[in-house]
């Protein structure tokens, strides 16, 4: 790894959304240098962040090499590794080889791919753990809603009981609108799709799967869980009537899919329409329950490609930090 | 100051609530020895802390010297001041002068107390630089809730283009209570009153002074400022009407005392009954708008002991880390 005056090195594995919004950002950091992107059909070395943004933007190919991303994670010299794949939660596949690879050849890694921490939380934090490089995850949970860092540093202090969360930002979208328009789960189902906010198949969503991955990161970064997705017990929102929600709402309480991370289950639950928790839209949220400190609430985007291409940033940066 | 094996070793300077609070919770951390106890009439040298508490509590002196606060702070070699007198916002003492004299002796600092960042937050800030420590005032804004840090650390991938919040839980339980209860300021006010919540005087928060101490230090710490408290243009609660929360109430708005750390400004303002800054009763919240993040609110205990000696101890583990 560099001193602190040379810069971070860096290579961006998955040029997605995330990834191209990982290089929008660290364009203006001038201590960092992309050394290389990978996408699905290879590889730019020590690409032109500005002309590589503008070819994947349109449809051009990026790659001006041999190498895969396995090359690049094994042989190039580099001090953190990006890696930002879409999830595949069925064996975290192919992000789980990256990962463990970048750790056994000593690069730190940051990732938001939740595959790989479902599939192999121990392996991989003990990995990085041996090896003496960290593995940073805050993009994980929630998007650009502080939670794994703000746990782990700011929070130190406490000791965290138990962590609730609005963690599905299509899920909350799809209860709010029912709520306030009266609509049924179909109708307002399909106007999520329409506008993007639901994916086509939405299954991972609206199933609870997605909650569950981050309940299942969030057991073991913080209650010393050895959990996996089979540990969760889950239940969706796709069978929600209109008649529960409005018997809610009169005794004074919303209904949100909540993951509980002590428990280890996702579900719909009620939500006092007071408490910090119960926020509308497709905004996450997370309430802490600490010894010391009470309950913390924080709120915030839980998906858009800036935003979680931004807590990737702050991730590299603490890297950055730890290494001076 | 001693290297990573040796306990972090701290003084503690005032001993109120919060200073007893702070002593309860490092008694349970080993890595950290308190090596003087200050209270108003006198020092304890080598505190058993259980012993000092119960003295305390039992209304017994707790000296056990002739040294002064003063002199433990420039005497005594320590590692950490935790300053816990109260807050003074006429020039800041005696604060001010524990301050600048830990960070003059090479002491990194702890405070919840806003009186000195308000009168000399540049100076102090200076000092701490010059002398290569830390000053930390975590607990200065929104006790137990997390922003100094928050927004340091976890947030540090982002621009911070504003900061909001609701930073006093008086204010916001008379604010609560009014609307909920359709009662008039005086009622409230008086049963705040009784129950602990509002002071005998309630000035200092019912008129936003605390509010804008609280917009001085965050302006001064993510804005660049130099501002003092006669800079911020302050409207308290203590003339708002029922008519003005129904009439607000009924266009989806709850009315909130709102500091804006861009602006300068502590003044009732219009929330969104759905964003998540119309948090209710003591709670304190704060929004954090961001170039890349977006918003990101966090909501907590705002006051409390215990609460606000998590949040020093949070910094105290931050000065331990960072020494390491």
């Amino acid at each position: 790894m560099g001193n602190s005056l040379s810069p971070l090195t860096l290579s961006i594995i998955g040029f997605g959304a995330i990834g191209q919004g990982v290089a929008t950002i660290v364009q203006n950091v001038p201590q960092i240098k992309v050394v290389a992107i990978a996408d699905s059909k290879g590889v730019a070395l020590m690409p032109d962040l500005k002309d590589v943004l503008a070819r994947k933007r349109g449809g051009q190919p990026i790659a001006n090499s041999n190498l895969t991303a396995l090359d690049v994670i094994r042989t190039i010299d580099h001090d953190v590794v990006v890696e930002v794949t879409p999830t595949n939660i069925h064996g975290g596949e192919p992000g789980l080889t990256h990962v463990r690879e970048a750790l056994k050849n000593k690069r730190n890694v940051v990732t938001s791919n939740k595959g790989p921490l479902v599939a192999a939380f121990d392996e991989l934090t003990q990995l990085a753990y041996t090896n003496g490089v960290a593995l940073r995850y805050e993009a994980t949970v929630g998007g650009a809603m502080p939670i794994v860092n703000l746990i782990r540093d700011t929070l130190a202090g406490a000791r965290v009981l138990d962590i609730r969360g609005v963690l599905n930002g299509t899920c909350n979208y799809i209860l709010t609108r029912m709520a306030e328009e009266a609509l049924d789960y179909d109708q307002v189902l399909s106007e999520a799709q329409d506008m993007g906010i639901a994916e086509a198949d939405p299954t991972y969503d609206v199933t609870g799967i997605d909650t569950a991955c981050k309940v299942v990161i969030l057991a073991n970064a913080f209650f010393g869980r050895s959990a996996t997705f089979a540990d969760v017990d889950v239940t969706g929102i796709d069978r929600i009537t209109q008649d529960a929600l409005q018997l809610a709402r009169q005794r004074g309480f919303a209904v949100k899919l909540v993951g509980d991370v002590q428990e280890l289950t996702v579900s719909p639950k009620l939500v006092p329409i007071g408490h910090p928790l119960n926020v509308s839209g497709t905004l996450n949220a997370a309430s802490i329950l600490t010894d010391t400190a009470g309950e913390i609430t924080v709120a915030g985007k839980g998906a858009g490609s800036i935003e979680t291409a931004s807590a990737i940033l702050s991730d590299i940066l603490s890297v950055m930090r730890d290494r001076s």
